[in-house]
């Protein structure tokens, strides 16, 4: 998806250009994980044109995989992005009906083939919201990685303004998180595609609770018994420039609880979560069973991606293990 | 219409922004008649989003009336354009499906209040190519502007990869063209919108034979009684920097040519026709039947418009004048 | 009055380019109610070239009517604008001596035609600081607007480097005060401009106390019996890069008092002082007689206005009912 | 002087930002002559703010010597730049009235100490053109240099827009003149200032007839006996682009011609007459008696000026005399 | 190797800012076989650092296998590059001395491993130029692919400014070009490499005369009995704004020669000969026996880079093949 | 020094340029100095290439003295810097080895001449960090500027990464820190370089702790009998984009402490110590025995530094001692 901001705090209707890069959920998972070492591929679809081939290399300078994207459709997704300061929130204009990816059907992708040999599956709430095409191969692929016993995560990730093919996240996403291991989401999703509640938490003040993620936790994992773990991404906005952020995970016994970072001068919050479902990801494949590392990880690398224009989150292990580590004096290094 | 270009002779794959405007055959043509101090209406449909409004400000601050655009649809029609050097051409990637523009239905535009006191219609080929709804309410548009006697021009403007709704431009245009008082064209729309041979003339060459043109117009002229006048641009391709501009207009007697310009640097291409239509337009309103003074001035005026970035002819009637009585050398003016 | 930057927080000598926008007072004023849906006009005298006419055109683009700006004279006033950070503050330089506007006369204006119909007109201290001419100009607007019963609002707006032409504010300003119904200052300009002393504020500290306007605005209604109400804007200045923002309105019974703003992260402050002027007299038109809920449209209004590069406010109606209604939490608007 | 240029090829009223150097005729010369190695110092006068100390460190980088500027006045001169390309003229907005410079006076300077072991004195016919004072100025200096044995040059640099403050070019120059050893001018200006008219010259064409020049410079030292020296830069425009490129020199016995260049790709004409001054001052200075050389150097310099950014020529001896060499190929020098 | 360019038309004394890309001889080659469709690997040696990683990353981007590119060593190499226009040549500073690339070893490189699979090998002139460890890995590589019967070709590339540990091009090349097949040069390269020289070139001139190549291709394939082809490429520069470009090739028996181009608008010259090689690699790979057809694509493509920005010929099989086609006229492609 | 950093906060693998500036601990001062009206001259040793030229004329801009720069060497030094932003801090890739710097030996400065008439002599840690040879040429200058009776300071400036020639600070420094008068270090300087220990510091929390200095610095003045002051810079790293900024002075019997800045917004804080040690030396030299108001002009002046883009602090000694008396609103000066 080609993401077009204006430059700077310029409100849309001053610019005179706009700043390009390529992103999407998947795609930013992937990119972080890549950045962590862990090979990976990224499965959609892309206009034959030069936008399409653009987007496409600029998956392969991050060491995307990108052999399992095909080319074909109409035109390439296209989001706007106006970045907000202070009382000013930041505002998205969606322009990705008709996209490529839109046009996906079931059967397009050989997933047999695209999963051979891969150890974890990750979709986001965003394929099943754009068509039922993309619902449907979405579904295709859960289940083959179900088959192939292949690790399923998910970040629920609503959109409201998404889901415009008739059908809501409620009729949809259930039967999708059913083959899943992980659900990852924010203070907010589960209530808006699952109608689990959190109960307690004031989203729009600069504290939240954590406590509370407990029995949403709970519910979701009590309702989709494949789920092993629930991680949640707390984000407390005390302004556009300013948000708290830390994270919890559930898994099934435990409530583990990362630390409260201050992002006291965002400089580019999207692709937060994605940072977070992929240090998460990251954490649990290589700590195995120390749940609670996977999920510092998680939200020390998802902090970090608010100080780096664009979506992606282009740091380092070592560079999230010494914010992990506690330093976070911001000392220059020389 | 939205136009995102990569900075200077960036090819899309390298692009990291895109210098943006708002543009597209009509709305140049009104710009560039505001710019001569015709009061000028554009008629279109944008989204209800800070896009729509930014372009509809875009317009407004050329002087143009925006009061008959209407909000609605679903998302700005955008092109994208590569600048091309040498013997490297210039691309476009349209992606203007689905624009607001594009779901135009019959008996959405009030024409009769809107073209109210109007002397002048103007439609370009653009316009029936995107959608069954836009070729309707264009031809709307000019039977009552007949009725009206208001006088009708068109531009040709045959683009290939716009007529996907499954008619073609000879199933459409003609339709359309009987209404007409004045159409407009380059070397090859003629043939391509209505299969009237242009014979003799070399396109690729950096030279043109305007005698050609006296048979192709005539030929117009027979089949569309209505029409009065045809003039076409000449346009020779040295090569992507350096093209030969000029025209010809027929009245049914007499057929004037206009001085041949080297534009042997050429800035910005694009809108080279819209520039040509508007002073055109200009000159048939202003000097009435003073049919070559009309096409010197047209031809002028759009060589001008090949030295500025971006789709909008910005000159004044002082400068076209200056070019048109010989001063070609460019001198400083202080 | 063009208005140029150096990019970010360059200093003067590090400048190799300005970045350009167009702006003042009276203007800025105008722009914010036109994006309010307000029918705005401005009155200005611009040089008939091609800055004075980009000028127009950038307030034509925000939907001012320009039909009574003048022509002539010679030049645009300038002002260049350092930007500040933390305890480095922004600078201007003013060079708008020998402007266009500043050779306003007596009699250039026909008042009469141009208030026709109108229902609200507005100046600030500004004007008659700049000429003796200009001060004229205002002073006869200020009496035709009195005879048509307009209502008439003055920004006291003192900029002590602007009155140089040999009169004082103290001087001039009074007899034009007269005419008004609404008066707006900041915290300083009814002691600088009036003598009338707002005591027990300390205007350097990050805070402000509110109730000493109750005696201020007693005072400035004692003394011009027209004035209805007195605002005042309330800026404590932490530093360069954050300050607290309020304002206060009495209208001669009751003292109200807006909610006080954290700015911690200001993008850009000039027009601050405008855009509350544009809120309250949106407010005023709107609301009738809701004198509070006027007040806190213009604070938070003119909150917003500081995270937006350039003097303009451009934001919706919708977007300071948001923040009124108490959501400055910033969160992403998809 | 500012100046300020729309990047590219924008027109003024697209601008949303100025490209920024600074510049004007003696500080050109004075930085190109510094940039030969010769020490040079700039006499003016700038105002006491941070863009006249700006303009100053500017000159400062260049090697000028700066002490003799005096601080004082009320603003920075300032003209605008709008760069046009094949047959639309580049075009020059002054906004120099009431800058510092023109508000010097008789007595103001003390040139006595400011000549002291200088050994010679340039100055341009934009001096004496801005105010009475600049030309009183200009005139002290003439006679202190004569005095003092210090060869004086003059570039007669006529600029209608400028004599504006009652007196004439030919009212005022020739008492100037008298006082020169050396006088520098272009096609027009011996007409434009002193009536003599160049003959047989067509200089909208693209060809120039050197010979012409013969007259007019023998006329020129015969009204005036001390000049020993004229020379005349030759411009043909072909196009705002494209210009050819020459000089003559005449000493009173000789004309030399020097070679015709051809320069095709324009990149900023501004300031091509003073590189040609200072190429001359230079090779004058450099060579003794061989006058033919000299213009041979003047003319290359000047024409590599044609090819830099900004207003200054910024090239060294050794680039110069490679291309009065002959090899004016280009090629990759590694 | 990272390339540091002054904005637009910039001497190095103007930049406050460098445009970066990477690139290098070696590196464009591989860049532009890929954008053929080519499988490519790049064999080299970078730092350990951001930089190195961002240049692995630039690579990647184009889908060059970066996997034999051994991290290690203590610096990038750089070269900052000067554009010219018209007279004034582009500038080239190298400051490659030192870098990770320099620092290569014999033994470093398992070219065995490397080589496996590969059908073709390609070096130029600049590697052994660089160090005595380079030439020696060099040399390692080309009798590995010897051995395994893999092509090698060569392109001289003299650089002067590089050959500076000792040793001299006449020295160390011979040995190296023994192994190759394929030999590629300029009109100056065989003459400075291996004193072969070209009579009755003038390369200073506009104009090149072609039939000189076949007696320096004759006597290198009489020297040097394993090369089997000989490709020269023709630069005849008009300026550093216009070349003439064209190519022969000799096989032994035929001398064929491309079409000459007209290069008059240059962009971007640098890394003209690398694309050159690129295209007779690609044509000598794809049509077998038909050396002028690979010729003509090599001349075609190399003649297209000169209108892309940057060291990488960022063009397509079927772009090649247009203007191969005889289609130079730079018409928009919608 | 030549520094290139991304613009923004993007990373090292985002960057298509690279802002340019040049500076380096002992031009900071210099430039510090002079902006404070003190006449300085710089030493050190540039390549013979446009790069060593722009370098120079960057600090003429600035009005140093650059006459004993020498010319020569192979390379400019280079050094990479990225921007951090909260917890992700800013790093430097050093790529100066080799430089011209680096290349200088003993007896390449005639010091007896350098130093004629100079009253002050200062060095930082990085020269003798760089290589034998300079620590060489600093220790001459330090003996010659000691027998000359000139004041001579250092700036401790520990830089972990220079020091590669084979020798450590520890081996080096004292004995060039013995012909010192003042002596001047951050938190952690004298431990690293003298092994002199601040105890109870804690250097990565939001705050410090003065009184620890006291011992360090009467340690260091026991152990060099001829340092009569030793000032310390207190940075507190909140995190990268805000630092907490004091310094305390010790003069053998009070230790005089400066007031704490909040720099809750840093702009750039490369040169903050430079700052310090430019504004310590000016107070010394200004106010002769006010040990305490030096301290408070050094500690103000450097906290004006963090709000400048580049190396250089650029403010005046009025805008230094407005901040000295309290007023850090940062409101707008106009």
């Amino acid at each position: 998806m080609l993401r077009l901001s204006p430059p700077g705090y310029q409100r849309f209707t001053q610019a005179t250009s706009f700043e390009a890069c390529y992103g999407g959920g998947e795609a930013n998972v992937a990119v972080s994980l890549a950045g962590f070492g862990i090979r990976s591929a990224f499965v959609s679809r892309l206009p034959d044109n030069d936008l399409g081939r653009a987007c496409r290399m600029y998956l392969m300078k991050h060491g995307i995989d990108t052999t399992h994207i095909l080319p074909g459709g109409d035109r390439m997704g296209i989001y706007f992005l106006e970045t907000g300061a202070v009382s000013r929130p930041s505002k998205v204009i969606y322009d990705r009906a008709h996209s490529s990816f839109s046009r996906i059907t079931r059967g397009m992708f050989d997933w047999e083939r695209i999963l051979e040999g891969a150890s974890w599956f990750h979709w986001t709430g965003i394929t099943p919201a754009v068509s039922q095409g993309a619902a449907d191969a979405c579904r295709e692929a859960i289940e083959t990685a179900g088959r192939k016993g292949i690790t399923v995560s998910c970040d629920l990730n609503y959109r409201r303004n998404l889901w415009k093919y008739g059908k809501s996240a409620g009729e949809v996403m259930p039967a999708l998180i059913e083959g899943c291991d992980v659900v990852i989401g924010n203070e907010e999703d589960a209530e808006l595609v699952l109608g689990i509640s959190p109960k307690g938490i004031d989203i729009t003040g600069g504290h939240v609770e954590a406590d509370a993620y407990h029995s949403v936790s709970g519910q979701i994992m009590q309702r989709f018994p494949r789920v092993k773990k629930v991680a949640t991404t707390l984000r407390g906005s005390v302004s556009a420039s300013h948000n708290t952020w830390s994270g919890v995970l559930y898994d099934g016994k435990t409530l583990f609880t990362a630390p409260d970072y201050q992002i006291t001068h965002i400089v580019d919050r999207v692709g937060g979560g994605d940072a977070f479902a992929a240090g998460l990801i990251y954490g649990l494949l290589t700590w195995g069973k120390d749940d609670e590392r996977a999920l510092r990880f998680a939200t020390a690398a998802s902090c970090l991606k608010h100080t780096i224009p664009g979506d992606f989150n282009l740091v380092t292990v070592h560079e999230v293990e010494k914010l992990m580590g506690g330093d976070a004096s911001g000392r220059v290094s020389r």
